[in-house]
């Protein structure tokens, strides 16, 4: 996708949290502003803006976003653009940013993801998210989210033989990740035996399989990789992208112990990208629930089908393991912000290619992928990135 | 924008009005199926799909949209991308498409704009509109659209001398086009007496200033100039195109009597199709209120500025007139279905480039323009057209 190399030159992000006293706009400016400094870029030289929000308009009745918060950064005269895609919102504004400077459109792209969720009660909150799955079927007969990913957890257990301590393993090391991360929404971390005697959500899912809710917002400046050394010195390469989709009633899926629309997002950005699975030294994967988490390391072929849950539990995905997933702590401890989800994932990959993930760093950092998914599973997004 | 021409091969529209029987996902794929059709081009030789909606959420309780209008159609695989960009929604999902056909990323795009809004009583919609606003600001004290273009209004009376009778001529203009419309929501033709005795929303402006609540859908398949001819007999060129921004709040802006985003989308567009406003022949413009195609005239250069109000009421933007405005019968006749009000001018241009217009054909159609804006006008996007 795209004719030219594409590059990271810059990267901002909020902490990921609860903050009672910060709006959309203020979250959204900070990162915008922190990737702005980073790249070394003015306003005055980004040619489009691309952010990604999920329901801005139902959290914080906010609509017409991009405008909103390009002007609050300086940013007029040029397209500001919002991308809604479910939880992979702002990972489909980041394709749209590196397909547009792949392909010549402009140079310099700045990409953005923000969400506000803490100002609405949990239950509206599940509500606002419903709205990400087919509401004229699974909605309607009271199917939330974490629900759909219990009944996905089910059939995964019935079928492959996952069990309670496999998803609890992936939710241990994502928490004990996350304690080393500053900007991580919940620093704690947890046992065994806390996450399996967690409280029940939807079972199989406990409270320790869920992520959080949370408020923030990442950005990420792209550019084309021949001009990257104007702007900084440890530019990131885009060696693949793709996005993808596929329905998103789950029961108009064939197999919901998968997600045909990774695989295929996996299958385009490997090729594209000229790797394989073996390649990928580390990840950051769309753990919204730890079940999705484990099927993410098997439709990328980390694992064969069906040992993505034994993968977690034997500790191969740890910060100090053969292949770390999640070294930030994952939407399970860094928190969800639902449209800051995706360039988030690109801002934490990319500070790993860079060496600069202080406690969290990975032992081999040269090539990392990330994997942001929409509801379940009519988005993804797989991005694959090297240090240049 | 663009380094190849880029052409329309196919467009598809439901009609616009009120349809307490029908869903969003019928009427967007009611006219994408239309499109198909029309462009002889089958679901799986879609590359990409961008759709543009602004508030699914709060009308239908539907977020994730593009997958989920696109699964209906037969897209899957592929990316589907909703747009968000208040009232210019589908005209920054057409820019997008445009934009990616002319940079070479794909060759057959389908691009939509839907909305549902008729499900929610008006005061409710009044407040989803709202969310266009800034929120923050101009919307927390109470200022609603109508009282925003009211402002507008009486700014443009006090500086330039435009009365009542002008806004009202644009009014009874598109009331009589819209009455030939088969597509049309309100097919009513109304005098200048109705027009002037109309019931007051906001002052200056009554109910006959003000656009229509609509439900309605529209699409059009962009692909490369080159590949036309194996779709389509009639193909149009797009021979420019500009998306622009700027702030959202109306108080942010120096001179609320202009809109400086379709100023630079025009300049842009003028320069990108080597034109000039005198080469327009006819357009559709955004009269979400009558003030607002008073401006565009202005804006986009068809008469200086200030002068808006005079053209209108000379009969020179008539049907029969030197440069019809809104032969369709634009927002106000038409229907204004916030989402798919972009793609549907586009619709309405190509339909006046390949002589299908019916009673509403324009004598001099080679060359058309569409104006999309959004909100009080921090998005603008502006097409030129050929038949090509």
């Amino acid at each position: 996708m795209g004719m030219r190399s594409v590059a990271v030159i810059g990267i901002g992000k909020t902490a990921f949290g609860a903050f009672p006293d910060r709006d959309l706009r203020s979250l959204a400016v900070e990162a915008g502003e922190k990737c702005l400094a980073d790249a070394h870029v003015s306003p005055s030289e980004v040619e489009a803006f691309y952010l990604g929000n999920f329901a801005g308009p139902a959290f914080v009745d906010q609509n017409h976003i991009a405008p909103y918060v390009g002007s609050a950064l300086g940013l007029t005269g040029v397209p500001c653009t919002r991308i809604e895609a479910a939880c992979a919102s702002s990972g489909a504004a980041f394709f749209q940013a590196v397909s547009a400077v792949g392909a010549g459109l402009y140079d310099l792209v700045l990409v953005s993801g923000v969400e506000k969720m803490t100002s609405r009660p949990t239950a509206k909150v599940a509500e606002i998210l419903a709205g990400a799955g087919d509401c004229s079927g699974e909605v309607r007969v009271g199917a939330t989210f974490p629900a759909l990913f219990a009944m996905i957890a089910r059939r995964h257990m019935y079928q492959y033989g996952t069990t309670r301590e496999m998803l609890a393993a992936v939710a241990v090391k994502n928490h004990a990740n996350g304690a080393k991360n500053p900007f991580a929404h919940m620093r704690k971390v947890i046992t065994m035996e806390q996450a399996l005697a967690g409280k029940p959500v939807s079972d199989p899912l406990t409270v320790f399989d869920c992520s959080l809710i949370s408020d923030g917002a990442a950005a990420v400046m792209v550019a084309p990789l021949e001009r990257a050394r104007e702007f900084t010195g440890k530019p990131v390469k885009i060696l693949g992208i793709a996005q993808t989709s596929d329905h998103v009633a789950l029961d108009s899926k064939e197999d919901i112990t998968t997600f045909r629309a990774v695989r295929l997002a996996a299958e385009k950005a490997y090729k594209m990208a000229g790797v394989t699975a073996r390649d990928i030294e580390f990840a950051e994967l769309h753990d919204c629930f730890t079940i999705a988490e484990i099927i993410a390391t098997e439709d990328l072929e980390f694992v064969p089908k069906g040992e993505g849950g034994r993968y977690a539990l034997e500790g191969r995905t740890c910060l100090k393991g053969e292949r770390p997933v999640n070294p930030s702590g994952g939407l399970k401890s860094k928190g969800h912000p639902v449209g800051a989800t995706g360039t988030g994932q690109i801002c934490d990959v990319v500070a790993q290619l860079r060496g600069e993930a202080g406690e969290l760093q990975v032992a081999r950092h040269s090539i990392g992928l990330a994997q942001n998914l929409g509801g379940s599973g009519a988005t993804a997004v797989v991005t694959i990135l090297a240090a240049a």
